[in-house]
């Protein structure tokens, strides 16, 4: 994925798709999703951690509400990472993540992740690009010690969005009563950040990708659920599991 | 709830109660509980613990499913407790508890609590009476500890089922290919225990009842999901939240 430019990349469906038939395909899917999670438990054998990641306002919360919102709750955990506390900095920055690594049978939704200390932290340049390449080692090594020591199925999602939806969805926080709890004017501020973002963002897409990352056209809900559900469809049902018989 | 006789108690829908408008009452409540736990999580000042009990396939897993199944897993964790690790058992028995008591915003189920610690272990005399009516002391304060230091909402659950009800399950687990991972056959030994837990769950009932228990009719799951659902809804609605504003 080497030369990876954002930009070049549509933030919308492809052109001419049938939104309502995808709607009625993303239902079918989700049915098909809550049998497999029972599966997943059942067998106990994998985990699965689903990596979120976006610019503010690109829709993780609703995504996560939506895609992962029919499944049984015993089933599924979601960690969301805000800025890290003092105990967390006192450790290595995969500390607090590994913590919350999905046990077998699990599905762990990762609502921002390790990928922030790659990210946020580059654009403020609160590290250098020496310290960034040895987190971005430490990364790859710890994404690769969970698949082979866990069996943790790894999905990475990017969800794309194109500045002006994000400029639009940061003005409803402020005239929604229902979303102003969301609101924080620091918001404004990173978003005038949006091409120091996107520049770290696709470093990462090509230092990072042992594990590869889905980019996600995010601009349209029904076509980001869509592309999410089915991408995790296809992860699980290519384990082939079974329900386990009597134990002996 | 002095005195209180579980098997004077029906485990099954009052007589004549209509099944299908029940089913599509929970139906309903289950939408308004989505919309309260949206506000839940906006206003984050309150927090809600979700304590089950019951018997060996008394259908708490289920239960979970079903009742919490379609709200945003964002705002909701589900914790079940097995037998103590060797680490748990090196501290107090509200420690393990403890840890995953609900912040702010959050629904926190517990499969199984810090209940067990004066339940199972009594049955099998693991701990005598005397450390017994010390744990329900600490239970007590502990759970004051949550309501007023956290502002908690605690609602406790005993999925009351009758005992021929839970042996036509165990055998189920038998038969059925997708339960079969559910079976261990200790429930059978268990099972004989039945008078022995039915005792020591009405002492629990009458000395923790500062945050009283409701007794759930659960042979029929249709009706135990009402119930539930129905409490958690008044339980919720009590609670006059609102969504905040901007914040300043």
């Amino acid at each position: 994925m080497a030369n990876i430019k954002l930009k070049d990349i549509s933030t919308r469906a492809p052109k001419d798709w049938d939104k309502e038939q995808t709607k009625a395909t993303t239902e079918g899917i989700l049915e098909k999703l809550n049998e497999l999670q029972n599966l997943l438990f059942a067998e106990s054998k994998h985990s699965v951690l689903v990596i979120l990641q976006g610019m503010d306002a690109s829709g993780k919360d609703g995504l996560i509400r939506k895609v992962f919102g029919t499944l049984n709750p015993q089933g599924v955990r979601v960690q969301s990472f805000k800025v890290p506390t003092e105990l967390e900095l006192s450790h290595d920055f995969l500390w607090r993540i590994h913590a919350v690594a999905p046990p077998k049978g699990i599905i762990q939704i990762f609502n921002r992740s390790h990928y922030e200390d790659v990210l946020v932290t580059r654009v403020h340049k609160w590290i250098d690009d020496k310290t960034a390449k040895k987190r971005i080692r430490a990364i790859n090594d710890f994404e690769q010690l969970l698949q082979e020591h866990n069996s943790t199925v790894i999905l990475k999602f990017y969800l794309h969005i194109s500045p002006e939806e994000q400029e639009q969805r940061l003005q409803e926080r402020i005239h929604n009563p229902t979303k102003q709890w969301k609101y924080n004017e620091k918001d404004f501020e990173e978003a005038k950040l949006w091409d120091d973002y996107q520049a770290v963002y696709e470093d990462c897409f090509e230092q990072c990708n042992d594990v590869p990352w889905t980019i996600v056209p995010a601009d349209q809900n029904w076509y980001k659920e869509y592309v999410i559900a089915n991408t995790l469809l296809k992860a699980l049902e290519k384990l082939n599991m079974q329900y386990p018989g009597i134990k002996k």
